[in-house]
């Protein structure tokens, strides 16, 4: 390709919008099974980059990781020493997990895309360490612990993209995470952005709802502006249900919710669950798998199960307090207060979650004057949706466009996010 | 800055070269002692990509380092476990560097350089990981071992360019060494093309010496095109001499050449380390401190010294070595052979090497027929060369050219070096 070519001319510029543009983005998410893959086409309705945004996906695919790149990875992302050393693990894995992505080449030909034809790859990465709490860097030990020094929030995602851009050939955006954080945010969620341009509608409210480990939701009042937008996790979402399963099933999940349809609700277990504070705190806030885990699970089930009831109850238990954690922060913190009373509320709900019917049928209960369906409703299959976050982040990076939102993240101030490396 | 600025819309197109652009370059090498930074000015003579680029120092300095930020950097680069951990130290030094970077802000003010006059700022980071030889990456360990996976070559070097770019303002290009190693390529030496650029003569034959840790020399036949360009590292430089006062002396190294200029040649000792195979070894080549250290200096001297010689013997024998080796390597692999017999031959040196002035004696007593002397006639301090390399790769990258030379480094091909990441 011509160091000067018509593609790298029109980046940064107005121009870039002027046409439809081929991305690939990348994803690889903390469950650490493989890379999910989108391709899509994004255009510019008025060719401008204030003009609306549209996506339409023309492939996408999942690629399993072999079995070797989970273990690795997985040893990463838990700190733990790995081959006795720091830095030469990490170095091999982020240069190694570019090659492992590299083979999507294969599978865009198999799909009929051309790796030529993109304009560009976003590429989440993989994060092995996310810390946006300040910790200190370079201080020395005194007498008192650690003094002077840096205070540093860090967040690391591998997956090196000047690799990756060589060996497909074609320029590669990653390291989406970093800039937020530099400026005081989270460095998450990302979503809101993606939501909002894809999501929102004049005249009606728009909540979307990711039914991932965590759940968590961006709220999107018709006819919102980008700073009326705010999105925080709401508390458990499979994490919860999963550990059920596991502790008396033995089985990684409920398929399709019916181990929960066959049960019943508990009402003691269900009050000793709905006593965790998180679910009522206002947002902002976030939560992870450090707090609801088997542990949470045993802790509310020990004065409360008896082992005569069906096991089944159990996983019904939990699977409504689930739905009802999600139904309460929408209606302590979206009704009411951001959406607007005169237009009728929409649930967009992606994420693993979506596959669960007992779940999605309490979030109906709880919620009856919504509307709960599916991103597949809006042309954006739930399975693909977050490698469709990062091609479109590197088209609004490649057009000068910020992808993070201030009021989500608590940035100081919108970034154009990710390090280019042209292919 | 708006998003659509005028620096931007100037990126990788032939009006990047119509202006003189300010840039600052930052590096960390392998003594990790400090930051070096340099303000520079670069310029197409004639406005267009292959004109004649001539760079103009405006301001350069050193921050040392904190001495907790070299203890916690040495641990990475050693491959040491730290705090128990692989990512979470790694991912804190990351982003903790960018911190200690960002304080050039400060020593640009007092140098009168406003940090948003800057174009960009080129990174090289901190390497903590170097290996270019292939290793095995996600195979899963069978009866006969590792087994399947990807062949993987990898560098790393630290420093979030993302977040430098955030704390300073300024477009920051770091991670400058993946992309070749990608094609193939040793991923160094990068100094080559710089000195290219800005060396080279029509009627003179040039070989730029660098004196570090490691002796390494470019060689430019006068009136030379980019593949006629040879580089390499000949053997020690400093790695050997100051092994000699440390062991001799208890110091660091011989300040200005004085232990060295007291003693006088060992024969047999000098004998001895002639027989290293490396010297003679037609390039291409590099080598280490995994050569050149306090081992191979005590088996040279095993029967070779006498405790009744003066220490400075041995100190003068080492650098008359050093010399030698360097010598050596112009007169079987460039005398001859790449330089062109009509035109004289000067050698430009630079790194901590030139100081020494017993050094620098030997080499003009090995190589009478050629001029010696430092960067700083070309206008280059040579304290301030290798942080001009990094602002030289950046002005080149925002212009759309490749910065490697794969006549040097071995890779498949020319790449854009870098990672952008927008300020």
């Amino acid at each position: 390709m011509s160091p000067h070519s018509s593609f790298r001319s029109d980046w940064f510029s107005p121009a870039w919008f002027q046409k439809p543009r081929l991305l690939c983005g990348l994803m690889t998410g903390t469950s650490m099974d493989g890379v999910d893959a989108a391709v899509v086409e994004l255009t510019s309705a008025d060719g401008t980059p204030d003009g609306i945004h549209s996506i339409r996906l023309l492939a996408n695919f999942t690629k399993p990781f072999p079995s070797g790149v989970v273990e690795q990875l997985a040893q990463l992302a838990a700190n733990k020493p790995l081959g006795g050393g720091s830095s030469a693990p990490l170095s091999l894995a982020h240069t190694g997990l570019a090659s492992v992505y590299a083979d999507v080449r294969e599978v865009c030909a198999a799909a009929g895309v051309a790796v030529s034809s993109l304009a560009a790859v976003g590429s989440h990465g993989q994060t092995v360490w996310h810390q946006p709490k300040a910790e200190q860097f370079g201080g020395q030990v005194g007498g008192d612990g650690q003094i002077g020094g840096y205070s540093v929030r860090s967040t690391l995602q591998i997956g090196s993209a000047p690799t990756l851009a060589q060996l497909l050939g074609v320029t590669t955006i990653g390291d989406f995470r970093a800039a937020d954080v530099a400026l005081g945010g989270q460095g998450a969620p990302l979503a809101p952005m993606f939501d909002y341009q894809f999501l929102r509608k004049p005249d009606e409210n728009i909540i979307a709802l990711n039914l991932g480990g965590i759940a968590n939701i961006t709220v999107i009042p018709a006819g919102a502006a980008e700073q009326d937008v705010i999105a925080f996790d709401t508390g458990p979402s499979n994490l919860l249900i999963d550990a059920s399963t596991m502790k008396f099933f033995g089985k990684r999940y409920d398929s399709g919710g019916s181990i929960g349809q066959a049960g019943r609700v508990l009402t003691r277990f269900m009050d000793a669950l709905k006593e965790e504070p998180y679910i009522t705190q206002p947002p902002p806030k976030s939560t992870g798998r450090e707090l609801f885990n088997m542990e949470f699970l045993n802790a509310a089930l020990k004065f409360t199960y008896l082992d005569a009831q069906p096991a089944e109850d159990a996983v019904r238990t939990v699977t409504e307090f689930t739905a009802w954690s999600i139904a309460e922060n929408i209606r302590l913190f979206a009704v009411g207060k951001r959406l607007n009373a005169t237009f009728p509320t929409r649930i967009i709900a992606s994420g693993g979650g979506i596959h669960n019917a007992c779940l999605m049928d309490a979030l109906r209960h709880e919620l009856p004057a919504m509307t709960l369906d599916t991103t597949a409703t809006q042309g954006i299959p739930p399975d693909a949706k977050e490698a469709m976050f990062f091609a479109y982040f590197a088209y609004r990076t490649l057009g000068g466009l910020h992808s993070n939102m201030p009021s989500v993240t608590g940035a100081s101030k919108e970034a154009v996010l990710g390090a280019i490396s042209l292919g």
